[in-house]
């Protein structure tokens, strides 16, 4: 087996980070570790097979250089969810980098999105899109990311197809809770200029003015890089992003998880106990890995794939 | 026209960030996007002119170097505001870097400050000295940036003459809200102990004592810098610190706004709802750009001045 | 005199941070400075000896080489007191690096970790051992550094024994109120799961589940490093965890404190209230130095000694 699994069949280790009703789970103290009254503890201690990958780490050309030593990676499936105002093109940079680490990676274009002219969609097309794509290529034991609207999806495909799933990473993704949409963890006043975007639009989408795209999505970014991004997105389907969701079977979901946060990311308001990515969100995930790096929403992806290829890898590996 | 203006006249893109009595604005989810009700949206889309910079794109010298190329910025008019416990000399280092990038950079000491040896001043003194450096001297565009107590100067002067700031730069930096001083965003026990630093003076300033300073000005200089930059800084004037600002005009203004939080700035304590440099007050500022680095309040422009000098030139541009 | 004191031994500049029942030391805003009402004011500028190792400044080996001037040290003892799940050789590679540089280090193992077959200790004896191991060495002018429950360790060691301590670390490390343990200090579900697996222990013991450990201790690992450093530890003796310690002396020290937090330490959560090394224990030292580095729990001290020495020295030094 080439892929190892360092936590076996075994995975209700990782007990459901919130039960039932999950009264705390607004709370950044919602903090629930991987142990529930029901475990067996004996499986805490499994036999950790060798990973297949670590005999190499006598092979002489280890030794050869310091970097391909340290960059030696477990070969890992990764499907990459792009976000909102954004299309499969958003991972470019950063699925190169991950292939030239050795790994398998997919960034499926879901619809509403990229290519396609039909914007009338639904976030169970959108599940339901990826999940047949997994299903359909027979990927197994995914490294499952998703970057900004892309972590509801990520939600939503997991508990259609658990057992595909090896790891979700949330990159500066949205974790709802059950019941949500994405609209109810935006801010008072951006839910308001969503509606307004929304209702002036012909065909029931959001497009992102540019100053507070530039601002908000693109801070790091030259003026010119914000401009053209700006210019690449289209207009976002605005039903998905105001749909409540059934979330209670992701919440029964013993699948590891990660959170990836980006420091300068202000997309959502930072530091709020009601809102925003980390650790409002993050801590949602019960026992979670986290991973932290420096960028923003959507610039660090166009000017530092190999720091965010590596970032990803660091939050999907076993 | 050298300086380019990517928002153009529609100035009012950026709404007022809170607008009336702005009852939610001491909460961290005070955050409000470029967007009211009353805007004409056509004007999120403006014709963006090329850049007058960008055309430099091709020429020939921009492939010599990769360093040059990456750092070719647009050329700004900055004016820097210290805070207290400082003169203009702060900005020494940072302000030559800038200068090294093409930009026009001044940096005005204000009067009880520096060589002057009044200090019986208001802050309506220094705001006025502010606003008549930049009028006198026929500048416009400005960048206008200001470091913790200057944030409340960058605040009073760009109410006066809101025509001639392009945007404003808070560098761990005291956003107040309408009626409050610099004074009602000190914890309470430094408050306290700034009542009786006060109290004991003879010409009603504040001086701040070695560990204090040492501890939470310059946390991460050695010794001897902390010792060297303590011996150079004179007793504050008080009466600014304390006094109560009308801010209304503020909160009405339009102007682009940027925040600069340098991560290890523990002159405020951090992680507080009620008190702190950020999150609790950028975000007031409404829509505004986030731009963190490494550096504590006071030795990192004087050991790191061309990373900061970047910092702000990412705070600063368009 | 080598070791220079720059506070002298007006040791009262640093006021006790939170006075009698502190009711406020639970809030981030619980931040207090070095100044009490009774301090003699005069004392805050004392004539700062030039320090001894300064004389060097000028030597003609200072110009040889940048780093070498740059990494100069002011020599300090240090005391490296390890946390849960770990011995003395937790502190190996920083050790290492600090001794490098010039400084005298120390990293007693305490009794229920490392060699010592008996578990059954109390927070007491622990205290005590290394009470005793700085006393009988002789140690003066110690630099006391804590890592996660080596934090309480230091604020018991310094009540104990404060004229031989000149300042304390904390290293993502425990600062307890007066009357609480460790264990009042863990989330809900950590404290439900940490009750669980002592009560399934044959020894009054707790051992960490590799997933668990995997995800909050050692997050920034590969897989390897983590399954190593997970082998090494033992079984922690539970008692001292959950031992409600007396630590009024301690909330009157005034022994100068810093705290060393990486931001990637997300073995108690991050951004809460309630809970986490930083802000939340933190804001208790009152006046404290703030130093940040980048890194986990327990993965950082294997892979990055050298900069961890070098946070540990910013924190430790005058």
């Amino acid at each position: 087996m080439y892929r190892n699994e360092p936590y076996g069949s075994n995975a209700y280790y990782y007990a459901a980070p919130v039960r039932q009703s999950y009264p705390i789970s607004v709370s950044p103290y919602a903090y629930t570790p991987a142990i529930s009254s029901d475990m067996r503890f004996e499986h805490f201690y499994p036999p950790y097979a060798q990973p297949a990958w670590s005999h190499h780490a006598n092979a002489p050309w280890v030794h050869g250089n310091l970097e391909d030593t340290r960059e030696k990676q477990q070969p890992l499936t990764f499907v990459l969810i792009h976000g909102a105002w954004a299309d499969a093109s958003f991972w470019n940079g950063t699925a190169a980098e991950l292939r030239r680490k050795g790994h398998t990676v997919y960034a499926p274009e879901y619809p509403g999105h990229g290519s396609d002219p039909n914007k009338n969609v639904t976030h169970a097309m959108l599940t339901k899109s990826i999940a047949d794509f997994i299903v359909t290529n027979h990927l197994k034991n995914v490294v499952l990311v998703g970057h900004s609207f892309g972590g509801s999806l990520v939600q939503t495909v997991a508990q259609q197809i658990p057992d595909r799933i090896k790891r979700m990473v949330f990159f500066d993704a949205f974790v709802l809770k059950d019941g949500q949409s994405v609209a109810d963890e935006l801010p008072p006043s951006t839910l308001e200029a969503f509606n307004q975007l929304r209702k002036s639009s012909k065909d029931d989408t959001i497009m992102l003015p540019f100053p507070l795209f530039r601002e908000t999505f693109v801070n790091l970014a030259s003026l010119e890089l914000a401009q053209q991004i700006h210019n690449a997105i289209s207009p976002e389907p605005a039903g998905p992003l105001y749909e409540k969701l059934d979330l209670k079977k992701f919440y029964s979901l013993s699948t590891p998880r990660s959170y990836l946060f980006l420091t300068e990311d202000n997309a959502l308001p930072q530091g709020s106990d009601l809102y925003g990515w980390f650790p409002h969100m993050a801590n949602r995930l019960g026992l979670f890995r986290l991973i932290k790096g420096q960028g923003d929403h959507m610039t660090t992806a166009k000017t530092e794939p190999r720091m965010l290829a590596q970032k990803i890898y660091e939050a999907g590996r076993d």
